[in-house]
């Protein structure tokens, strides 16, 4: 049995938390945080602690915090050479206190204490700057019924750049869909099917031969239309433009 | 029984064909391509024609056209009076030719020939010139199992400018996500499970709520740390600028 100890009550580490409850080779040894009062209502199932000095001796800390905090609160570890990873997606695994063995173990999926999520679909990328513990935290990330993946920082960097557009800027072109269907006496709600598919598509298929529409038609009638439409808000229009001319650039077809 | 006629025989036509296979209350009553080989193989389950002087009495006759071929394909049918609706977001409904009762039955999803689609999820929403005919679109519609909505032609308008960012744009940025993976020796497919949930989030969150990331936390250092990762791509380095002032302006904070 591996034991893992929690550090942080944010989304990220609330959601590992549930899904090491359910993994059948680990155990969760301790949780802290700060403030005890963010995990108080698990203090049946688990060891709660808010003082880094009570602190067990476990085969795995999980600092599921801010990324500010990493380096203040692993140097607080009173404790060294026992394996201490961070979850973020840009912070250096160097941040981590070098009296450690240190490692990431990012799950590279967008969590929010409210939403459920199946580790199945968060692949876990990891890093080992102490080479000899991928192996553990490759059973750990298994043990979640997560996919994994060894990636270096460069690879991490990427990625968390990569996912910044996937998803936050994503969602932003949701909530752009938003503001004018409502400010316009449409229903956003229309759309979610349309979200949806837009997003499975690309499961399969690349989202270059997925597109479609009038910047890759190179429909310019439409376009105009459009951008004119849009002329009550320039933000909108500027995206409206360079969204445009990057479709037709990617597919090879005159700027605007 | 509605007898329903469809011409053309592109994405949406051919979708529209197979779903109308199945429908209940709908019999398929011809289907009319200009060059008859794009639906040759369909010729056991159906009446193919390419003369337009072969058309026979319908219900319902579709025009899943290109946008622009619309006005004149409607001027040519030979017979008037009758219930002629076109299945595109941007094009009139008085493209059609005035002789004819027009309507317009845009389905607010994206179709490939190669994707499946579940008629469930497309949203169909219609417009009835010919006020009368608005129940009869509703039965076909509904026989399809689709939701419907009654809109009118503003009210499209903004639907489909709205589906052209969450559509077309959110694709583009999956695409640029995609550049920027594979360019650095990361992999495109590890971001899948991201993509499905940040658009399955917002099916019960608004996008505003579910936003997270560096922009809205106005995490200046990775902002200028991911900023100086795109260097190299100027056209990538504009994009994450705009949306995430983008971002900025929706959640309050300061421009870059
Ligand atoms: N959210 C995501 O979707 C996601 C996805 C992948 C990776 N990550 C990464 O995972 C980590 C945690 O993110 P999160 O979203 O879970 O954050 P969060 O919800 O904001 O929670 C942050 C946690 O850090 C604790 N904390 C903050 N400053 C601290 C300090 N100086 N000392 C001790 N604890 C401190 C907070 O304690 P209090 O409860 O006392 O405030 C809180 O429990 C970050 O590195 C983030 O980049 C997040
Ligand atoms: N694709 C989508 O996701 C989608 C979604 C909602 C609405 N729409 C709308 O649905 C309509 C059809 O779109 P689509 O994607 O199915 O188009 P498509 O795949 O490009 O097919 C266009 C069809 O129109 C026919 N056509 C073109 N010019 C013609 C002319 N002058 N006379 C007669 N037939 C002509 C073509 O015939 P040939 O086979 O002989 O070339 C072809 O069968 C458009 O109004 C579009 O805006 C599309």
């Amino acid at each position: 049995m591996i034991s893992v100890t929690i550090l942080g009550a944010g989304n990220v580490a609330t959601h590992l938390f549930k899904a090491f409850v359910k993994a059948e080779d680990v155990s969760i040894k301790q949780w802290f945080n700060r403030s005890i009062d963010a995990i108080r209502s698990y203090k049946n199932e688990v060891e709660i602690i808010d003082d880094l000095s009570q602190l067990k001796e476990a085969d795995l800390y999980i600092l599921a915090v801010s990324d500010d905090a990493i380096s203040e609160l692993s140097s607080k570890l009173p404790f060294e050479n026992r394996l201490v990873v961070h979850t973020s997606g840009s912070a250096s695994a160097y941040d981590i206190d070098k009296k450690h063995k240190r490692g990431v173990f990012y799950p590279l999926q967008t969590f929010s204490k409210a939403a459920k999520m199946d580790f199945a679909n968060v692949p876990i990328c990891i890093e080992a700057i102490d080479k000899p513990s991928y192996p553990l935290l490759k059973t750990i990330a298994l043990s979640l019924g997560s996919p994994t993946k060894r990636i270096n920082s460069d690879q991490r960097r990427v990625l968390h750049l990569a996912a910044v557009f996937v998803n936050n800027f994503t969602n932003q072109i949701y909530r752009i869909g938003h503001e004018i269907t409502e400010s316009e006496g449409a229903e956003f709600d229309i759309l979610k099917p349309l979200i949806l598919e837009t997003a499975k598509k690309i499961q399969d298929m690349s989202p270059y031969k997925a597109q479609t529409g009038p910047a890759k038609r190179n429909d310019k009638k439409t376009i105009k239309k459009q951008l004119k439409s849009l002329e009550n808000n320039t933000h909108h229009q500027d995206i409206y433009k360079l969204l445009t001319a990057s479709i037709q650039k990617t597919h090879g077809r005159k700027k605007l």
